[in-house]
Order: structure tokens, then sequence, then C-alpha cells
């Protein structure tokens, strides 16, 4: 039976554009060619996608069910020859898709993964840390195609104010060791988007979100290696706003080579202990804007 | 006690600019000047606020507790002297933060808030049905703020293709109802962004986003009732396509005095009940690009 | 038109019973006797309703609207005759659904809220915090209804463990103020079910909650404040395990007058900050247990 | 370096005994020994754990850090010696809580999975859809481990009753072919907990569960297959009620071997596309109970 539905081809009422028309959440594993804790040669991601177009004023409907389409033929393809990561399945379903849609001009594809990361312990003992990847592809028909890849990291931030108005409230000069603060989980996003050809690791940007907050956290701390991370925090305390701008200052230090019209984004969300809200801080710029205030800063200094 | 730590405004180590510091998530009862279930001439609205500032490259923190007090001063001025709407509250916190934070260049406000608006049922009925009441100010100083007003309403949409479908696949021919069709619940968003003085009323927007579903929802149907939404649903079946084209035809309609750099977004989130994952589309544009994509139209036509 | 349609009185094809029948997740505004922000005699509280009944065997559907039209019902009446507490207004519900479901035998109410209530700050300053109102009412055909009142309050605990540990690391003994832990959100969450007749107000399981932790949190802390929060925290070591038993010792304590078959529950979300995961304890049991428990410790001393 | 601290032995303050304390929310990857996508032998099931034992009166706190080793002695474990399923994996950790919190008298083990499970489409195009694994195991000391094999799957009901009273308001009589109605997503959940040495299979309680709604749903379908879907939706019409009692039908038929005792719990949630809220029915029994209500119904016919 040939169905001769196509109702998605007729004009609509209206005849606006769309700006993006597609599915989201559409959960999905796929196969890296990364070492896997089933296989050396390949570990498997289960990924949640969302995929969009762009949809011309003169079509109804956009063909949702091409979308899915794509992004089975690349997973199903990762199967037997793994990416060697999410920015780059998520490109080859960008093109797909300006393939498809024949009519889109846009095509967006996000990636939302979580990934399971070796760690080591103040003390050296191995675990391994649950962290959020995000990738994803921008392409415009014609412009080529820019990769999105970007960490969320759970870490500790420990309060520096807090910690100065305690020793001063308490009297206690120069005690010789950190002193007490407030202390909380910050979830640390770090996000680049690039039309380089150049691969940037996610474990580089992880390692660039460990660092920026007081301390990473662990899943297993025996006494001494709990400790430790208390210690490391209150030594190393840290607004969201010092989150931010270590972040900030480790993309621009460790990503020279990478082109002046990269999109930053780095944010810290702090859930407070003190508070029932959460403090946050955020930026966004070119790479370009980035190497210019570090340039103004070494002048100024 | 005079407390000396004023680590905030210290200079951070790297000395980049933050596009948005500022807390998240705190909640906050208001009073408006409307008929609430309470009062004749006040009602309270339970909020969630997202509030920050830019923060210059020469100084480290953000004196986050200002945000907090600005909220409590305008949340307790409500009592007395009760706000007509969301984003002119939300307005009233931005200039405090503009005067409070000397050294921001931006505020943003953003406001969400569970509203129960009375409604009829097909016959008659007389409910209240809950949607989310989205509010907020963007200000930059020297400029003025923008206000921010929008909707998000839960209502129904049935798909036109799978209902033509399955006329085909059943071969039925001008059955003279409408035929069965895969229906599921639908969040529509309108997000309207102006620095007019003129106001926009939540209530119309909320009737936009209900009249550009299949059908509204309800949270009591008898039976008669509950036959005619489904009959409605299957009469009015939409792509979430037709949802975001049909808000964008009401919203040009219905604001011709708004200006041409009023922003607006329209977007439609599908639950689909045949799918595990969901449909979504939507449109950002400005008032003027939707006003010159109407007279394309009417030229066309 | 008199719809004839009443499928739901239809045999099931099955037979089985089934425990719970009903609507979960409706929203609804109710009107307390107690005074609001926006009205010395009223307040206004958002409550979500999970509202079930068991239904027999022989029956195929529960009529689910009658459920919606109780609340309804008691929502309105709510307007002009404020009840006291959510747990009277959800008892009287329930009272409505044992006659208006002529078949069933238990009813099971279920209502959550957002509470706001006014707290001071270690230095006097006046503030509002957000708690979770737990109400309810279980009632079983001939046998009365039993009354649920709960509250879930979000605090900080510091680990007396890591304290203990860093003395140790850092060889610190009697530094005279509280050395350094993590700390981080606290929820604490108790619930009593009884049938007695007597009253539990809600603010007094709130104090008791915000007791059980090392510290109550606050939406507004100037600096001050801030210090005494986090040494105060610091001085109240808590385990998650403390914070139950400080509870249970506190509702055992607090109500000498409620009958022994009360059922108890005290627990203790802790979302560490020195992990990705939280740390959890809880007890559940009748008040009965808990005395006899107390009464055993005072011999064992 | 030993540290002294173990605050966990001193006495707790109040004395009372606590039935749950642990971790909540660990992330971990195990192996199972099953086709994966990157291994005919092995697939690898990213978990989400709860963890917990009782803990006497006379010791203040659990060491937490033994159910997190615990938790990874199994998981790594599994990458060279697979496990068949989740709930001997769960029972496996609470053997060994068993071991380690010597004080404990009970262990609750909860593992939560993604599952990604090979399925067809009417038409027979093969596709994957997403489920939930709940396994676990409860412990008694001397009393053995019971295993909790269980799934949550969400599929598609379409209600009987607005299908009728379609029919009645439009005086349509027997039309040849299933009128429309309102259809959405329901989200049907089986759970067993037994003692017995068989083992469940969690395939064969999926195919339960999507047997007993509606349809079962998928995450692609072109448009015969779509057409397909809506059909046997509204040719299965389904209450909540019926998914429930449906797949009870089908627990006491395909496992007349397991024990009496054995803990059966089904229920359904309806993400209705009327309302706003939820429709929602449960039933909790034992094997020895359904089985009772079985018998009944066949003398009763």
């Amino acid at each position: 039976m040939a169905l001769m539905c196509d109702v998605q081809y007729g004009q609509g009422s209206s005849g606006f554009d769309l700006s993006k028309v597609g599915v989201s959440g559409v959960r999905k594993p796929v196969v890296l060619a990364r070492p896997g804790i089933n296989s050396p040669d390949s570990s498997v991601v289960v990924c949640s996608f969302d995929i969009f177009v762009d949809l011309p004023a003169r079509q109804r409907g956009s063909h949702l069910s091409r979308n899915v389409e794509a992004l089975r033929a690349v997973a199903e393809e990762s199967v037997s020859r793994p990416y060697s990561n999410l920015e780059d399945l998520a490109t080859e379903i960008a093109k797909i898709l300006l393939e498809k849609h024949e009519y889109a001009q846009n095509v967006y594809v996000d990636v939302t993964a979580e990934y399971f990361r070796p760690s080591v312990t103040p003390s050296g003992r191995s675990t391994t840390e649950s962290c959020i990847l995000l990738a994803g592809a921008v392409g415009h028909r014609g412009q080529g195609i820019m990769k999105k890849i970007g960490v969320r990291v759970t870490g500790m931030t420990a309060c520096p104010c807090a910690q100065q108005t305690v020793g001063e409230m308490l009297n206690i000069e120069n005690p010789g060791f950190p002193l007490m603060s407030h202390n909380q989980r910050n979830v640390c996003t770090i996000i680049l988007q690039h039309d380089d050809g150049v691969h940037i690791e996610a474990d580089d940007l992880i390692d660039i979100a460990e660092k920026s907050v007081s301390t990473p956290t662990f899943e297993l701390l025996k006494r001494e290696d709990e400790g430790s991370v208390v210690i490391n925090a209150h030594t190393n305390t840290r607004f969201v706003e010092d989150v931010v701008r270590n972040g900030l200052t480790l993309v621009v230090k460790n990503y020279p080579h990478l082109a002046g019209n990269t999109f930053v984004k780095v944010c810290s969300d702090s859930e407070e202990s003190i508070h029932k809200h959460n403090a946050y801080a955020e930026r966004t710029a070119t790479m370009d804007d980035l190497r210019e205030e570090v340039a103004k800063n070494i002048i100024a200094e």
C-alpha cells in the first residue's frame, strides 16, 4: 500500500519560517573508539539527543522521522566503526540532516551523555568519577559545521569570604592552617564551539573544570583522603566568580591554536550550603575577546 | 564589631569580565494587585527568581546578598503596595540592582511563577487551570530596561498526519466526523521582550497559547466535556509547527502597537504519545521580521 | 443528552482488586485560616494533590473525576471558610471520597505544598524561609481517618568525622575553636501519622527539623550572620544518623500525649559536598517503639 | 599515619535504632553477561545505586564508605566475570555488606538502570526501545536475601470511556473501525520480589508491560507504522485500571512456579492528554493473594 499522506509537504496556513523543528530527548547508546570497561578498543556511551533543522515558510511540516533515521544510521554505524568522540558523531548526523532535509538551511544537533572517568584521590587511591559530556554540531548550508564540545563537572567550592569573616569574628590571626568556611557542591560547565579541524579532548576540559573549583570530589574517600579533600578545599577557597575565571584562564592558556571566533562558555553553579538557593556565575565570549582581556591584564600589571 | 572582610572588592587573579553573576532559584511569594482567592484586591504568587548582574574584570566578587536584599525589598513593598504584574516587579528589582551594584552595566531578572486561571470547559463548566508565568527584566545602564512577559501553557495536540494515514489505511472516505489520531500533552511557550511603555496582559498570551494548540485541557471533565475535548482536538489537528505558527499569527495580529524591535519567542513541545521522545518547534524573531513575513504571504496569496 | 457510557461500572476482564486508583499531581491553591502576606486572617497555599481509593475486583474503573470534584469542593469551601491546616483539609476530602466512591474501602489523600515561614538569622535579622509541607489523610471505611502531618526542611550539616580527622592530620590539639570540615545541604523530613483528635502544628515540626541539623540556613546573610552560621555548623557537627536521632528525640519529648500507635518517620538526606552522591538515614517506627527505646537508654545510663 | 578518628563507633547521644543508613544516587557502570552493542558476550549498563543497612542504637555512625567499597568491588569484578543480571549483582553487594557491617541486621540494595531493548514495529521494522530496570536485594541476617526484579516501561493508552462517549455524542453506531479517543504516554511498572532460586527475566517483564498497555511505542515510525500504532491503540483501549489488571493476569499466568510469598507490585501512571495531571492505579499483593483472586473469578464465572 502506498500511503499518500504527506501533510507535511502542504503549505502552512500562516507561512512563518521556523527557527528549529525536530525531536528532543531521544535516548540512544553509541560506541566510541576509546577503551571501555568491557573492551580495550571500544566504549558504550548512552546519549540523549536533540536534533533540529529550520523550516521555511512554504512548507507545513518537517519530516521528524528523518531526524531519528539519521541518528539511528550513525549510531548503528558506530557499532562497526566507532567514532572517536561525540562531536564527530554529532557532525555526521548534521551532515546527513542537511541532505535529508533539502529545504533546511540550518541544523542543530545536541548530545548529552554521562561519562565515567578514572581519577585519583589525594592519597593515590584510584576511583571513577561521573560527569556529563555536552557535545554537538551546528551547521549552516554552504558554510560548514561548527563542533561543540563541553563538560559538566561536579566539584566542591569553599567560600573565601566566610573563611575570612570567621577569623575576624573569632579573633584568630595566622593560625597556620585554613579556617573553617561553608563549602558545597559546585557544578562547573565548560563549552567550546569552533569550526577548526583541531580536536579538543573532553578529558582536558574535565581537568580544567576540576582545577577551577576548590577541589574535585570522589566517590570513595577513606579517612585520610576525606581529610585531604577538606584541607585542600579550604586552602583553595573559591567564589563562583573565581571558578569561572580560573576556567577561562586555563582555556585561553591551553588552546592557543584555536581560532579567534571560537565561542567559549564557562559557568559555575554553587549549591550553597548556607542558603536554599544557588550562587551562579558565567562568561560567554569569543576566544578573541578573552585573549584581548588577558593582554590588557598583562599590560596593567 | 565591624567586619573588615571584603574579599569581594579584591581584584580577581585572572581579570576576566563576567557576563552574569548572581543568585538562582530564590523562592519568594509576592502580592499582585489582582483578585485573589482570599481577597478581591490582591493575589499571592509564589515565584522563583534568578537575579544576575555583570562583573568587571577589576573586581573579584559580586555582592550576591544585595540581589537578595533587592528582591526582599520589592517583595515586601508588594505587600502594602501590590504590583500590577510580575514584569513591573522584575523591572523594579532591576532598577535597584543597577543602583546597588555600582560596577555593573547589565542586569538580568527572571521570574517563574505558577498561575491559576479561571477557565470554562466546552459545556460551560467553570474550572481553574494551572500554567506558568515567565516574566523578567533586562537592563543596560543608561539604556533603559526591557520587560519580558511570557507564559507556558499545557494543552493538547492531535496529529493531522496520522489521522490522514489512518483514513487511507482503513479506506475510509468522508466519514463525516474526525478519525482517530495520536494526541498528547503539548507545552506551548510564548515570550515577548520589549521596551515599550505598553502593558501586555499575561491572560491574553494564555489565550493565544490555548488557541494555538488543538484544544486546551481541563482539570475536571465530566463525560460530555471529555467527549467534546476529544472531538475538538481531532477537528483541529496540529503539528508542533502549526502550534508555533498559530501563536506567531496571533501575536502579530494582536499586538500591532508593539515596537518592531520587540523580541518574540514561540515554542511548542509535544510529549508524543507514540514515541518516548518529544517533538519540538520554535521560532525566535523580532516583531519586524514577523510582520515582514506576513506581508510577503499576503502578496503571495 | 444523557450519555449512557458508563464503562467504569463494567466488570474488568481480570477481576483483581486494585490497591489504589486515582489522580496524581493535581495543582490547586487553597485558603488556610492563618495570617498571610496579603491578609491578616488567611493565607493561600498552592498544593499538589494525590488522591486515591481502592477498587474492588467486580468493577472495571474508578470514577476519577469524583476525586477532582471532591478536591474542588473542599478547595472552594476553603475560600469562604478557611481550613486551619492541610491535614484537616485532606481529611475532609477523604470523607467525601468514601461517600462518593461507595465501592471503596480505603482512601488515600496526600498533599504537598511550599510554605514560607518567618525566621530569624543568628544576629536577629528577620527572614522568610521556604520549606515543604507534607500533609495527608488515610481512611478505612468504618475505622476512621488517620491524619498525616509532615515537613521537609533544608538545613546544613557539617561532618564530625572529617573535622576530627583534619585535627589529627594537622596535629592541632585544643585549638579553642571548631576546625574546618565538609558541610552541605541536608534535607530533613519528619512525618507523623495519627488518629488522635490532637492537633500537631507544622511550625513545631519545622523547629524540630531545624534543631536536628547542624544549623538552619537563610535566604539573606550579611557578613556577620554568614560567619555565625558557619561557626554554628562547625560547633554542632552532625552525621545524617545524628540528624535522624535528634529528630526522634525531640518528637518523643514534645509529643507525650500522642497515642502509641502514632506512626513516625524521620529521615535525613545529605547532598554531600565531598561526593557526587548523597548520604541518607531514616527511621520509621511507632511512637511506642521509640518510647521503649528511650526507656531502655535511661536504664542503660 | 594511623588516623585514630572513629567517631562512627562512638555511641549516639540518643540511642535510637535506625532503619536505614547509607548512600544514595551512586552512579556506576557494570558489565553484564549479555550481548552488548560493542561485544557479543558482554554489555555495559550504567546504574544508580542506593545502598543501606540498619544501625543499632549503641553505635553512632554507619561506615558509609564500606557501602561504596562493596559496590566498587562488585562492579570491578563484573568486568572480568560479568554478572547475568542486576539482581544477582545487587545480591552480591548485599552479602558483602552483611559481612562488612557486622552490626547490621538488614541490608537494602536498589539499582536503577536504563536498558535498550531490540523491538519490532507493527510493520516489522526493527527498533531499539529504552526502558528502566529496577533491580535490588533485601537481606536479613540469618534469613537469606530476597531478590527484586522490575521494569518501568513507557507505552501508550487510549481511553475506552471517551471513545464510547464520542460515539454516543456523534450518533455513530457500528462504524466498523475504532473511533477517536484521547491517548497518552503510560508508564507501567512491574516489580517482583522473591527468595526463590529461580531466575525471572527482565525481558519477560517488559513483554508483560508492553502487552498490558494499549500499544507499545517506538522511536522510529514511518507513515504506515504510525497509522498501525494509532489503530492498535484505539482497538485496545485501556484504563489505568486495565493496565494494572492485565499486568497482574500475565504475572500470575507466567510465573506458576514462583513461591506464594513473592511480593508483586504493578502500577500504571497515565500522563493524561486531556488533563494536566496524571491518572494512576496500582496493586501490591503477594502471589498467594493474586492466585486466590484468580480462583475466585473462575468459580464466579
